[in-house]
């Protein structure tokens, strides 16, 4: 019987992909209105997803190195109007789905235990949990930068389930990941859900998750006939 | 002649002292109400404090060490509480002097040249100008960290003084600080403005600025003196 879930948060908890994106659209908007020379946003948007890719997300000039490939001058004027405009957007798209509190309520009323096993920095990803207002709801947060291992490894769905004080098989993860949250918590042998949700519900690999998903509040019914089955 | 009025930011053109304040009282009540121990907010308020002015304004882990400082384990509901509450509370108070807008219009129209010589890290000073909405009236803005020196030095005057094409004795320069901007612009040869706003205001040294005014807006009389006197 099932005695705990745990979440993602990106993309499973509140759409990420879109967030990003608009952060992204709007930084270089302001950019190009504060004098960015190549007006070209969609060109704009394919460069500085490449330095992105290249520096990885937590890299904090991004759009320094995109002024550099423009061979623009590191100009604050610029590079402060992008960073304003990101964090704007950041916190205005940072909302939960419309789903996603009721479905956490009904599963404390079900008494389950919740948790959150996250890849990221600490204060990102507990900054999201705040910001969505969940941060109450969950049992245990855990961050692979706290544990100093990401998803890959068995330890970090194993802190979780010490904590909820949980087996394996009495718990379920849900994640948007086929690669990732699906391929790795199955390994740990945990129930999965995939929630289709964001730029990888598209993916296509041979990983078979229990469960899969459109929207959250359907774990609701899956819960339900656990229970009940 | 006078041809360039040169600004401070911080207390200067908005109120930082004021929003200093509340960002780190809103923190500490924001790191309370998520679980740290200590319930006394004036006396988390004064251990946060001596903190800063420790580690300086610019380090990013003042609330870890305050969780150390009070023997908590390092714990990011808490951390990611604060940082939360303390940025929402910035943005909240970064808003112009009632009479800064006007004021800075008004020169605008007279015809002078307007910059910032400000001290400070360059993204967090443009990121204040873009917020306050005032970054467009600003034909130079020196930044310390820009420049490779702080206020002690003539060179930041001079950098500014340089790009808007002026001698010193043309410029004149508002900031709050007695020991830092009158007594630097002094020395360069500008003449200097004391605005009696924020913590520095009841500062007494034997430093003399040319002018004291209360409020920003009184500086258009002492420059109307300047043109017609």
């Amino acid at each position: 019987m099932i005695k705990a879930v745990l979440f993602d948060i990106d993309d499973t908890l509140y759409n990420s992909t879109e967030q990003t994106f608009h952060a992204r659209m709007n930084a270089i908007k302001a950019m190009i209105e504060a004098g960015l020379p190549l007006k070209d946003e969609k060109k704009c948007y394919k460069i500085l997803k490449e330095i992105i890719d290249q520096y990885g997300s937590n890299y904090d000039k991004h759009f320094n190195k995109l002024l550099k490939k423009l061979g623009v001058k590191e100009n604050y004027r610029i590079i402060s109007a992008g960073i304003v405009a990101y964090h704007d957007t950041k916190s205005a798209y940072l909302k939960p789905y419309h789903d996603t509190i009721p479905t956490l309520l009904k599963l404390k009323e079900m008494g389950l235990k919740l948790g959150v096993v996250t890849e990221g920095r600490m204060e990102k990803q507990w900054e999201k949990l705040i910001r969505l207002g969940i941060q109450h709801f969950f049992d245990t947060v855990v961050i692979s930068e706290e544990v100093g291992c990401d998803k890959s490894s068995k330890r970090i769905f194993e802190v979780a389930l010490r904590r909820l004080k949980c087996k394996p098989n009495e718990a379920i993860y849900v994640g948007d990941r086929l690669d990732k949250d699906i391929a790795n918590a199955n390994k740990v042998g945990l129930k999965t859900v995939r929630i289709l949700k964001g730029k990888y519900s598209k993916m296509k690999i041979p990983i078979k998750p229990d469960f899969t998903i459109k929207t959250l509040s359907e774990i609701i019914k899956i819960l339900k006939d656990d229970y009940y089955g």
